[in-house]
């Protein structure tokens, strides 16, 4: 038997960085989904075949033996292999397992992957043994392999992962879900490059440190923007709320999270109609987002090729974790 | 007898925008001079040939008469026959002038250039006539050709203009001097992309109406901005100095002031070195400022060639208006 279970990555669209501190962010599941297959082996190997991550290979315990690709054991395999052991350990079975990774959602730009994948892994597993877990379980198991990977992250990932739709987090708060009739359309625009968000938050942090009230400053009006532009989703004023994406992202570059790559992209987004872009999730590389009426969207997505970037058309996706029976 | 008199032009380091509702901006005349050369006529004509504005004409009373160039009455030249007859007006004399006027000044692009030809303006037939003005005199003379061109300035440029080094303007309060023993090394980018202040002004005030909450949080932000930025150059901290300008460019960013050419400046600016790196002025074109070792100068000067703008390099000018006889 084999078992698909598939996840939803996430787009920022207000709060990186400040909700560290103070306030809330508005976080989006995407129509862009991480999907893994799980079948059982006679072993205790789990073996993990990942195309998109470039390499497969299996773990026994916690070692990892490659058989293509790097014999680095990098840390989302690892985190993977965690998730596994622990949904297994939950449901009180032990098996081997063949696992086969695959993801519509471009890793380490800042679009959720990693959780997404934690996510499946777990629903994967819970649907291989004919468990019963709930969402809330099944994202505490992948909220565990999002620390091997991130160190302590907020949790927005796995949540907005799991639940789909629309996430309203606060720090030390909590989530809620926020319930649109109506959702605009947008377009990402990916880098490609690469970077750590723990890397930005200790440049935002390093900053705040020689100019905190200067910075305490910033990431209050950062704070006022998320509450205001929920507002405007809920009452679907795009005009507006694309104006508060772009009023965001100068806030975000003067924390110096942007890059002029990011710049670029939002500026040609802009020019060819956007009714606002902005960065999202850490910066420092990663992606930005746009949003774009439907007739504007060739012309948005075009430019930011032309930019240099890689244009994607996102909606938001009501569809949380899902699972199915494969043969 | 011909008299030459020369007034600097001007950079604005922090503050543009936000000093129009709140707080301060901080000043610098700059090593870059409007000059103009005056003597006496046997008519009533005010002879006027300015090269660097591309024509030539004389006034008769308010009526212009282009003798090269557009047959349009140019509001500069509107604004240095006002401030010429006001001046003669003020020595209680009436003649005929040529005046020569030329600029290392690039003018429409925020540097002061209107205000220091009207400065030089009103101080070169002051000399001509032998009179006896005193600087404040002088500027005031020079406000009047201002509000000719800008509609309701604030009295930074010609103020500035008149007495050299650096101005502390509040709106509403006043101008305080500041005496600095060392100066920072700048570089200015120009864009030649040519815009109007009061259209800027609009841009944000429009803004402002939209999202009043918001804006006034950055405004009263880049308030802080001018208040700590003036501390660092008190201390000679450029390091910090230069950070708060990256933050301050950010900042103006977010009200929508910044354009493409400028983003591109700034990065460049950065990437090659400089310390920090802003808009200066009023923004949707015009110039940068970046803050500049003497050792990086040369590559910054470069990088901005190289990204498209026009480098600059500057120092502070402590030389106010000066006057002397030419022959």
């Amino acid at each position: 038997m084999i078992v698909e279970a598939s996840a939803p990555g996430k787009v920022i669209l207000f709060g990186e960085h400040s909700v560290v501190y103070k306030g809330s962010a508005i976080v989006l599941a995407i129509n862009k989904r991480a999907r893994v297959f799980a079948e059982k082996r006679n072993d205790d190997r789990i073996f993990m075949d990942s195309e998109d991550l470039g390499y497969s290979g299996f773990f026994i315990g916690d070692e990892y033996h490659p058989v293509k690709g790097a014999p680095w054991r990098g840390r989302s395999l690892t985190a993977v292999n965690l998730v596994s052991r622990k949904t297994m350990e939950k449901l009180g079975v032990q098996s081997g397992l063949n696992l086969k990774l695959r993801s519509e959602i471009p890793s380490a730009v800042g679009l959720g992957s990693s959780a997404a994948i934690c996510v499946a892994t777990a629903a994967a597993i819970d649907g291989l043994f004919e468990g019963k877990l709930s969402r809330e379980e099944i994202c505490a198991l992948a909220y565990e392999g999002e620390k091997v990977i991130h160190g302590r992250p907020s949790g927005v990932d796995n949540n907005v992962s799991t639940f789909g739709g629309v996430l309203k987090y606060e720090g030390g708060v909590g989530f809620e879900k926020i319930i649109l009739d109506e959702s605009p359309c947008f377009v990402i625009g990916n880098t490609k490059q690469k970077r750590s968000t723990g890397r930005m938050v200790q440049i935002v942090s390093e900053l705040r440190q020689r100019n905190q009230s200067i910075v305490d400053e910033i990431i209050e009006t950062l704070g006022s923007i998320s509450e205001t532009g929920l507002s405007y989703l809920l009452k679907h004023d795009y005009k507006h709320l694309g104006e508060l994406m772009d009023i965001c992202h100068g806030l975000l570059t003067s924390l110096g999270v942007s890059t002029p790559m990011l710049d670029k992209l939002v500026h040609a987004s802009r020019e060819s109609g956007a009714m606002g872009a902005k960065l999202t999730g850490a910066g420092g590389g990663g992606c930005m987002i746009a949003l774009v009426d439907e007739e504007r969207m060739a012309a948005v997505e075009e430019a930011i090729r032309i930019a240099g970037g890689s244009p994607m058309r996102v909606d938001v996706s009501y569809e949380g974790v899902k699972t199915r029976r494969v043969d």
